[in-house]
């Protein structure tokens, strides 16, 4: 993404030296960020005497007593059901890594924006400062009476997957890493609809991911899920594969549940006749490597801006072809599931984020696309309005069906 | 504040039986509070894939990358500087004790929309689910990067007193416990007032309080420093002074910088030819120690429900009576200093809330009365549209002024 920022260092940007702070009248993205991006909302009014007797003193006491009586009814008389913390220590924020707390909010603000837009749900961006996990833990365990709901967000691997593992087993209010489970609904949903265009099942597939990063983990495990034919994951040491002896704890657990042709070697190796190819790496595939795909395959090249093989070459060989990119058809665009999915959890006051929800939330999001369905049109733009309701529907309905629906 | 507490167990309440939840239909305190009070609002457009692709990628990465070259620049483009975090651990929630995280979130929510409503300022409820000291201190310094301020509210004394002084020296955003200053600041504001209406300076004045928790310790410091003649301090043992052997630390340290006349024994003692009474305790002063105070005494019998003195009883020997209650006149409400005292420290970033702050705040409050001063308006109403103005201004140029202003 290099190529996409400004360094407000740099004489060509402002034209007024070091360290001088960007132009807004030159760069629409800093014009549109003064400020911030968001605000509170009361949703009451006071603006006299009586009002202020029951929003505040002494009206609010009864329902302070009542809550403390019957705990339950904070998710009816407070906000906390219908909030979401969105959580991140500024480690791996978009393609520019680690980057801090502060510099980091923006992107959470956007991230709170689009709940609210796309959900309806609130969000509140909360940048921690601190890497240390057992501190993250600790601060967010200590913060959820607030909030009916924790989005992990851009929290580099693999911190990420333990974090949210243990934030799980100690709250009984839905941790959703949406770099992980966010890409790994919308990779599915538009696999699912990319097999049924090329008529065949999710179990005649063999798919290859490039990156074992958070993405590319989360992206296998719900492939299996939903009962890929086979997926092997490659770093950038070629197949995850058990017979490496430098995997870490999550690779070596990626190699035991993946992999089941025992696949070993490079990337390129692997794609050999391979079906489907999913990039959340970064890096470039080369052409050969894609025409050795099998006919008929499914090229889902994710990174961002640079895609792992280019549209146009993916074109030569692919029966369909997606991206991260908003100005190429079938953008894989976490927007299309996460306002959803927590929305649905929320409704239902779910404790968690089941398998078997964020199958549900795929499954009703590849369901939008219907008839529409296309090569060019394997998953729904996100602004397609019908989005987020079938998603908070679905989900909201498989958390009553697996038991973790709260009402 | 029993008798107004609507017991959600009592079958009077909700015809329902025991453990049923409040019934809206007869209460418009639960009405109101269904859904909670708030909720996040988009200031920036999100309506198709070019506002997309601004207030998120790839338009948000330029901003980051500014943000992480110069740290400051987080303070134009993120809402980091005009909102507030509204902490508390639900241990001194209005009368009502320690009540818990969840239980004090009305509250919270309550505070959050008059931050909005009267300073607009944006500010978030966080209710911790700890109670340890160093717990909550951590916890608040690893969230601080999201906020531009910290409001500490309903924290039980003596904790508070350590959490504020521990938290102000590890952040460069202010950090207010509003039980303490707030309360202190519309007291002064009001004393002034009174003082000017009876033609006396505030040194020519000695003041009791009655409550040695966070608003006493407060108001007596601010006393102190806007020159009152003396005042002492009362807890439910008596004038608070250095011949005790039972004293905290705090009031240990109060006995030091109050009470320059010496005084021992009981409250009534204290009162004896006194001229300011300030009650923030609770339990009741008997009107035989009223009659003994000075001629033109001024009584603010701050307590909620039931004012200390109940102001029929101190009408018959005060020149001026202020109370905590909506239903008479002189309310001495928070509402009308903290939404502007963080809106002028914000407005000019400054580091932290200093003493020259809230006097200039206290000051700004009482000139708003101006003209209009008369003993049953020492202090504005809270919906008096000039008071967030006058408070907001005054604090910004006194952080200028004290340096601790950023900008």
């Amino acid at each position: 993404m290099a190529a996409e920022i400004v360094n407000p260092r740099s004489d060509s940007n402002t034209g007024a030296g070091a360290g001088s702070a960007p132009d807004d009248a030159f760069d629409p993205a800093f014009a549109l960020h003064r400020g911030g991006k968001m605000a509170i909302q009361a949703t009451v009014p006071v603006r006299d005497k009586d009002d202020l007797s029951l929003a505040y003193t002494p009206g609010v006491a009864k329902v302070c007593s009542a809550i403390a009586e019957q705990p339950e009814l904070v998710h009816d008389y407070t906000w906390k059901s219908q909030v979401v913390a969105v959580v991140t220590d500024g480690t791996a924020v978009l393609g520019l890594g680690d980057i801090g707390p502060e510099a980091s909010l923006p992107v959470m603000e956007g991230k709170a924006i689009l709940f609210k837009q796309f959900g309806g749900v609130d969000a509140v961006p909360i940048a921690l400062g601190t890497t240390d996990t057992d501190e993250i833990i600790e601060t967010v365990v200590r913060m959820a009476p607030s909030f009916g709901g924790v989005n992990l967000e851009d929290i580099s691997a693999p911190r990420c997957f333990e974090i949210e593992r243990r934030l799980q087993e100690r709250l009984d209010i839905p941790v959703f890493h949406d770099d992980q489970h966010g890409t790994a609904v919308v990779t599915l949903a538009a696999l699912r609809n990319a097999a049924k265009l090329t008529d065949r099942s999710l179990g005649q597939l063999r798919a290859v991911i490039s990156g074992a990063g958070a993405a590319g983990v989360a992206i296998a495990k719900i492939l299996i899920e939903a009962g890929i034919g086979d997926v092997a994951v490659c770093d950038r040491k070629g197949v995850v594969s058990t017979d490496r002896g430098d995997l870490t704890d999550v690779k070596r657990d990626v190699a035991g549940f993946t992999n089941k042709g025992r696949l070993t070697g490079s990337l390129e190796d692997a794609l050999d006749g391979a079906d489907v190819f999913i990039g959340v790496s970064g890096g470039t595939v080369p052409e050969a490597a894609v025409a050795k795909m099998a006919k008929n395959s499914l090229i889902f090249a994710m990174a961002n801006p640079t895609p792992e093989i280019h549209p146009d070459i993916a074109h030569k060989y692919a029966a369909v072809v997606a991206t991260g990119r908003s100005d190429y058809p079938n953008q894989i665009n976490n927007v299309l599931a996460f306002p959803g999915i927590f929305a649905g959890a929320m409704q239902v006051r779910a404790s968690r984020i089941t398998e078997g929800m964020k199958l549900a939330a795929a499954e009703a999001l590849a369901a939008v696309v219907a008839d529409e369905l296309s090569a060019d049109r394997v998953i729904p733009s996100p602004f397609d309005e019908r989005v987020a309701p079938a998603v908070t529907a679905a989900v909201a309905a498989a958390a009553r069906a697996e038991g973790v629906a709260r009402r």
